[in-house]
């Protein structure tokens, strides 16, 4: 294996602080209300009683091939909050939880609660839609997050059999299955294995996963001959990113989740290996990805055929998929880019879907979930409570309770700000802890103060990310401007800090007016309205029906004014439009006058926060009038 | 009953001539083609030999539960054809095939390859969806027309057998079934055997089938619990039209094939029956298809899912569904409430449906058909040879094979001309045959000049329709401009018509910007092209891709020329529009700069003639320009 490619370390969230008005309440609404209605819904849908391995053909509540999954997101968010916030009512619980998934466990170390009562002759007959390495991975990934939060090994004991296990399975032995799963995660979570452990096995194991993937002769295709399944398969190979080894993919293809966990994959082992030729390939989809694919919510997937993708530049504002899953992978991948590359091409990515694409799939009081995330509705789609496939409401769970650990990165000699979040936090640097606070009002306002703590002077490098979406920004250290360079979108300031430095970040932050490229074919002619990291849309509460009946002039002056009793405190933009109307067309469907247009005024809200109030139209890319 | 409502008679397609240079090309190919060309496929694919009963378990090309109909659309067509162009080997063919269908009659009257041979328990089980009586309403209507077009009573006798045991089953009495088809067809099928037979008690067998549809408690309800189907069912009461009573219904809901047949056997037995209720139900449904839920091109259908209807002024482009057979069912209902009420609001409709939906169905040779026929493609959508579901090839084959039957219609001392078509047409007008010649190039131009043959002096009233599209029409009688009551659209003249007079009716037909009700969502901002009855598009072959990056200034000055060589001789329209690029781009999906647009020269194409070249993008709403 090559040189660890990864220059820097992210800052976990237990070691930063965020106490600001746009995160913290969201933060607080996962940790007090999100977690325990997950729980609820785990509870009383039968996926926790699964465990028990009780179930019988004719009883209610077949245990479901991705169920566990579901158990092991809100196991990861729930020892996320502990680690935050200690809880001895949610530590007991999870302890529970954790007692009946550990007693599950078969004598060669298997779990899962479907293919242990439902069908066990099946335990490896379909990777390619069985799920069951997926939820493996998630069981993983909960043990890992429960063990650095809690101490405590039990599951993390349980999930090393159960991966060694595996690890008997797999690979390319005689005897051994040359395969793996059809959805990828557990690439992802053996890395977090090999990390929490100290075990190079399980990174082993990962990298087996990823390198065999798409090789030729075909898995799947074997597999599904192996079954005596004739029948043309739903999905393409592409569907699963199995068409070709992944190295030699160029473009991103298929269920997007899937893809978005992958890459994620693909990063870790890259930058933990030195393998130049996985960074490669990741550039390459990264690119590929956000110029031709990604929506300006940070929504992934343009389909709900294949949840996922389909052509260069498709995409549907209406029929978007967007799953909210998908725009969590998304910020997984950017997260693990930025390590080996301070660039805020990452960075930028990374904070659009946070702020838009991601959070919108979380109501305001954390009760209610998106799992597809259009940028235009009729209305007739709202979050609700619980779906029958569960993935969304826990992805987004996990995420939220370990969102602090996305905003810095600390380095041999570097640190690093990629999110502007009002809190404080520790860093090691140099072998020192450097404090680093922010006082801020973003994502509202452009201003931040970073009071740098050294305990006595300490020379490092400390980067903050100038936004993509930012046109012009001044910084200054005690108060006098400074003259930085700016590299891969960061403001470097290199010097020797002592205790008392201050840095002044001044971000420009007026409405911008973002447009697409016009190989988007749905978006020609329109125009979304930007402040900062934030994408706005109209809706109907503001604006009424009929919103593609709207034109914003191009050049017609636009404010913005933050509305505190106003779904939690936004900042809303208001200008005059003009309204087409059908007076004069007495019911007709069509005719050879033009409809009318009258001004009218609107209002636009942060996209993320729609559909918290009554139902309506909503709206993110609106026509533009020349 | 009351008194017949129907003031006029279609004057049948037997004593129309067409000779233009627009319609006689595509009824040409229809006949020397699409009618081989079907029989072919239907013989390829089983459908024929499905008649001989000999199918088994096991064995290739189980007969579908609706192929029957896929071969009585056909026999419909090759009688409409030998009718007008005596073939002696398409007779031979057409005898071979109903004397197969014959004999394959059951000893109580029934024919249906699928459920004597496949599920002959089945046979009554499952009206919702199985489609038996719709097959049996096909081959009547094939019965009815063969026996029209050869005088031959082979098949239409069997028919009367299927429909007198038919009447045996359904309707209220002991022992029989309350019950309907799931997809209408019979009804109005049932009619014709009325006519073509003189048996009231066909009329009667539709007449109950309409009344009893939508009665509770509901048959498809009750018909789904006796045969313990304890699913939800995948469709709605709605999509069957069986939501409620046809006479309550008030708007137009479901499958969009479904709804226009059933529509068209209200519309004939309200005007046979006199039944005003029903009358008014049509008047309701009609203004309601037609105000809200109809495609600038004459399509119907919003959606694939239900093959139907979704929200009033749901029109979405590029996924419309649009099936050839609804517009083809359009213009049989819009053909049907012509008779009743002289009135181009019905004749409007029909052109407008048979020049650009209807006509879209199928390529120029005549061998390949569309199924669904969106606004907008992004060019990799083509006409097929054939479909597993094989409705519209038949249905677009039999409606141009009698095309002629829809220009004209005659009544006691009345005459009509719905449509403008060269050529010559038979009439009987008080007691008198009177001939209506139609000299034109319409739909490329406006004149039409119509020599009226009367052997000796004749008083009646001629109507002309003044199409919806025309805004400016000078009628003039014998070379005098003469000033004309417009009643409902049409020019009524009304006068002792002597041999040698001869009317000119002299349309402006320029280009025109048409702009959809400001509800319709998808087209605000908007203009489609029209010139006459036809419907234009903007096709890549013409214009390259990125369609929706042009754009038509509002005044921009629009040219129209006949192109000879162009796609069998069309009239296309040229202009300039601006064009978004992605110069400066940079491979970027988002900036905070528009796009710059530089000038560029369009063509388009009528709509129905598009996928006729290379493969390419297509769109019929352009963006304009204010």
């Amino acid at each position: 294996m090559g040189k660890n490619l990864r220059r820097y370390r992210p800052v976990p969230f237990t070691r930063v602080e965020v106490n600001d008005g746009f995160w913290a309440p969201r933060m607080r609404a996962n940790r007090e209300a999100t977690i325990a209605a997950e729980y609820q819904q785990l509870e009383s849908t039968g996926r926790i009683d699964a465990f028990r391995l009780g179930w019988k053909p004719g009883m209610p509540n077949e245990p479901h091939i991705f169920w566990d999954s579901d158990v092991a997101k809100w196991i990861e968010a729930a020892s996320y909050s502990l680690a935050t916030h200690p809880d001895a009512a949610l530590e007991k619980r999870l302890d529970e939880v954790i007692d009946l998934i550990v007693s599950s466990q078969q004598g060669d170390g298997y779990i899962n609660s479907h293919f242990t009562v439902v069908e066990p002759e099946k335990r490896w007959a379909d990777l390619r839609d069985n799920h069951a390495l997926y939820c493996a991975g998630h069981l993983i990934e909960a043990a890992v997050a429960h063990f650095e939060a809690t101490g405590k090994r039990r599951l993390l004991d349980a999930m090393c059999r159960y991966a060694d296990y595996i690890a008997t399975v797999f690979r390319t032995g005689p005897r051994q299955r040359r395969g793996y799963c059809g959805h990828e995660e557990i690439e992802l979570a053996l890395v977090k294995l090999h990390h929490a452990t100290g075990e190079s096995r399980y990174l082993a194991l990962s990298k087996y996963f990823v390198d065999e993937r798409g090789a030729e002769p075909n898995y799947f295709v074997a597999e599904a001959l192996q079954r005596g399944d004739k029948r043309p398969p739903h999905f393409q190979l592409s569907y699963y990113q199995a068409h070709k080894p992944v190295r030699e993919q160029t473009e991103v293809t298929g269920h997007a989740v899937r893809a978005m966990y992958l890459y994620s994959a693909m990063a870790d082992l890259a930058a933990e290996t030195g393998d130049r030729t996985l960074l490669t390939a990741c550039e390459r989809l990264w690119e590929h990805a956000t110029g031709k694919l990604l929506y300006v919510t940070g929504g992934l997937g343009s389909s709900q055929d294949n949840e996922g993708f389909t052509a260069d530049y498709d995409l549907p504002n209406e029929t978007a998929y967007c799953e909210t899953c998908a725009s969590v992978g998304l910020v997984f991948w950017a997260h693990r880019m930025l390590q080996v590359d301070c660039d805020s091409r990452y960075a930028d990515v990374m904070e659009r879907a946070l702020y838009n694409g991601v959070l919108s799939g979380v109501s305001l009081d954390g009760r209610r979930f998106f799992y597809d995330n259009p940028l235009a509705s009729t209305g007739r789609q709202h979050r609700q409570d619980w779906f029958g496939c569960a993935c969304c409401p826990p992805n987004i769970a996990r995420l939220l309770a370990s969102l602090a650990g996305y905003a810095y990165s600390e380095g041999e000699h570097d640190a690093a700000i990629h999110l502007y979040v009002a809190g404080k936090a520790l860093l090691n640097v140099a072998g020192q802890t450097v404090t680093l606070a922010q006082a801020t009002d973003y994502p509202w306002d452009g201003a931040v103060r970073v009071p740098v703590g050294v305990e006595r002077p300490l020379r490092f490098t400390l980067r903050l990310r100038k936004p993509g979406w930012c046109r012009k920004a001044r910084l200054s250290v005690n108060g006098k401007g400074v003259r930085t360079p700016i590299r891969n979108g960061y403001f470097v300031v290199d010097r020797t800090w002592r205790p008392g430095d201050t840095i002044r970040l001044n971000m420009d932050m007026p409405v911008t007016r973002v447009y697409a490229n016009p190989h988007v074919r749905m978006d020609c002619g329109r125009v979304a309205l930007q402040r900062g990291p934030v994408v706005y849309c109209i809706e109907g509460a503001d604006n009424g029906s009929s919103l593609n009946a709207l034109s914003l002039p191009k050049h017609a002056k636009l404010t913005f004014a933050f509305e505190k009793g106003l779904l939690g405190g936004v900042v809303t933009i208001r200008g005059h439009v003009r309204r087409l109307t059908d007076a004069g067309w007495e019911g007709a469907l069509y005719r050879d006058k033009p409809p009318k247009a009258r001004p009218a005024a609107f209002k636009a809200i942060p996209y993320a926060r729609w559909d918290n109030r009554e139902p309506g139209e909503m709206l993110v890319w609106i026509r533009e009038e020349h």
